[in-house]
């Protein structure tokens, strides 16, 4: 192999500035495609070292031929899984907090627009009518912060500037927070009951999974919204979709997916969901459905993305190499 | 005639928030036209006492048969402009500062959709890509707000909130403002050359008509926003247009509209543009224009219209009825 390591998700932005503070004298190879886009069943690795983000499978044809992975995501429990399920010992790294205040200001876009009903309204424009386009304010409003760490950190930080009535919901009270902040937790459900948008920045975990899902949210005001930029597997989309037919929600704003990578599938290549089975069945065609709806604003796992944080993401994965290639070992390890 | 009160440009939300507060014991014309699209040249407005907002003009043969007039909004130029034209001495009110925090709080949506360009990413969902869609964050971005009134303070407020890198423009400095949160003032052109971020607030006077327009923005950093929740004749909207086909401006976020009378016209009503001349006609072409371009975000003429405000309209518009009845006198009468 000629390439020293791969890099795959990698769209253009992210291209352009990770070739800005990669190690000389080495070459590299560029994809934006994930790994089962790129590559035949039984093909190689492009380099020694793989890095992808959250999208890619690893063939497990290759855990005996990879010496390093970088994920350059802040979540790993994907890598983690492959590890475990292969026995593998591959030296492995992930980013912590590049991206928090960019994914927290990205929460506060969706909840703001569903609030103030910005899809009905630019369309609206087009026949200069006001109808059904009354919104609600931000300054005032509650709104339930779920999963206080370093995105939920943020998010309080931007609830208590835009002077909203926030409280937290988490395993463990950071007293920092309550410090700084007069941050209240409350559990869940106490939580859900008062708050008239509910934010999700939790990660995944076993706990986690499916935790926000009709039941738990099902005792929001009538009305709420509801936001999620942590992980898609925490709120199924049809559960969500099923609240908001029944009028418990008025809209939901969301980055992150439940069978993310089957729906990247169907809407980036073409796979056609009659072909898929079960749960991302079910998932995939909800969110066929809420696209069509403009009660529902998605967009493509795409908090994380702005300037900053890509420039913080591409330092960080550059560091991380450079380490690996000189030392053998990686800054900010995995350790599974 | 049979009403006591006729209201113009009132849709269904308004209508439903007013009557609650309206005094009983009267009869009320409801309806969601402007004065010009419910009445055929010569006939008589539908009570003695009328209502609109900015979109309406009052024929001139009314100004002998009205006892009062009622603006809903916080402009009230075009009332006090039918006065001092007809020579009329009628009795009239407008509504100061019920939509402060409601305007301002748009503003903010539209300005940190642009910096993460929503309408592209919501278009990308529908295929999972995410090349150019790198946005910015809002902490410590640096943003102009021209024009510091009651609107403006509120900007300033939210910047503030979300840790930007705020100045302020205006012709009297604000001695408050400057204390509560250390509001820097600077000359017009040496806000905009130093902010990616440029808010207009302004009203319409003969000071502020055409202020913002391409020669004051073309000094904007490149890239720079612009956001418009003022009055549009504050900024042509060829000039921003312009300054975005150029690659000044990114993008622009319009609530209010030069010609917007003939702009509701081609849109609401159908009329034809090919009919327009001058001015209108090249500023509702610009705006069809921007209408394609997900550069732009547009918003009808709705900034002001959230629950939180509308309540308070809806008050105070009654509140002023009903002084008026009783007593001959408005509460917040237009002085002129």
């Amino acid at each position: 192999m000629s390439f020293s390591a791969a890099f795959y998700e990698a769209f253009e932005e992210e291209e352009l500035q990770l070739r800005k503070f990669l190690p000389s004298g080495h070459e590299y190879f560029f994809t934006w495609k994930t790994i089962q886009e790129e590559h035949k069943a039984g093909e190689p690795p492009a380099a020694p070292i793989i890095s992808m983000r959250t999208q890619s499978r690893i063939p497990d044809s290759w855990a005996r031929k990879l010496e390093g992975i970088i994920t350059r995501s802040t979540g790993y429990d994907h890598i983690a899984d492959y590890l475990s399920r292969n026995s593998a010992k591959i030296a492995s790294a992930y980013l912590p907090d590049y991206a928090a205040r960019a994914v927290a200001e990205h929460a506060m876009m969706l909840w703001t627009c569903l609030l103030r009903k910005l899809p009905v309204q630019s369309k609206a424009f087009g026949s200069f009518h006001r109808d059904g386009l009354t919104g609600r304010e931000v300054k005032g409003r509650s709104i339930a912060v779920v999963g206080v760490g370093r995105i939920g950190s943020q998010i309080v930080d931007i609830a208590a500037g835009l002077k909203m009535d926030f409280v937290g919901v988490d395993v463990a009270e950071n007293p920092g927070l309550k410090r700084i902040y007069g941050l209240r937790y409350l559990p869940l459900p106490e939580a859900i009951a008062r708050s008239e948008i509910i934010a999700c920045a939790l990660p995944l975990t076993r706990l986690t999974r499916g935790m926000l899902g009709a039941h738990a949210l099902s005792a929001a005001p009538k009305g709420a919204i509801f936001v999620n930029v942590g992980r898609g597997e925490v709120s199924p989309a049809r559960d969500i979709l099923e609240l908001v037919e029944k009028g418990i929600l008025s809209g939901a704003g969301l980055d992150v997916y439940n069978c993310e990578k089957e729906l990247a599938a169907v809407l980036r290549d073409g796979l056609d969901p009659a072909g898929l089975e079960g749960e991302s069945a079910a998932e995939v065609r909800a969110l066929l459905e809420m696209k069509k709806n403009p009660s529902f604003i998605l967009t493509p796992h795409n908090a994380f993305n702005t300037e900053e944080s890509v420039l913080r993401k591409s330092q960080r994965t550059a560091e991380n190499l450079g380490s690996f290639l000189r030392t053998g070992t990686f800054i900010t390890p995995i350790i599974s």
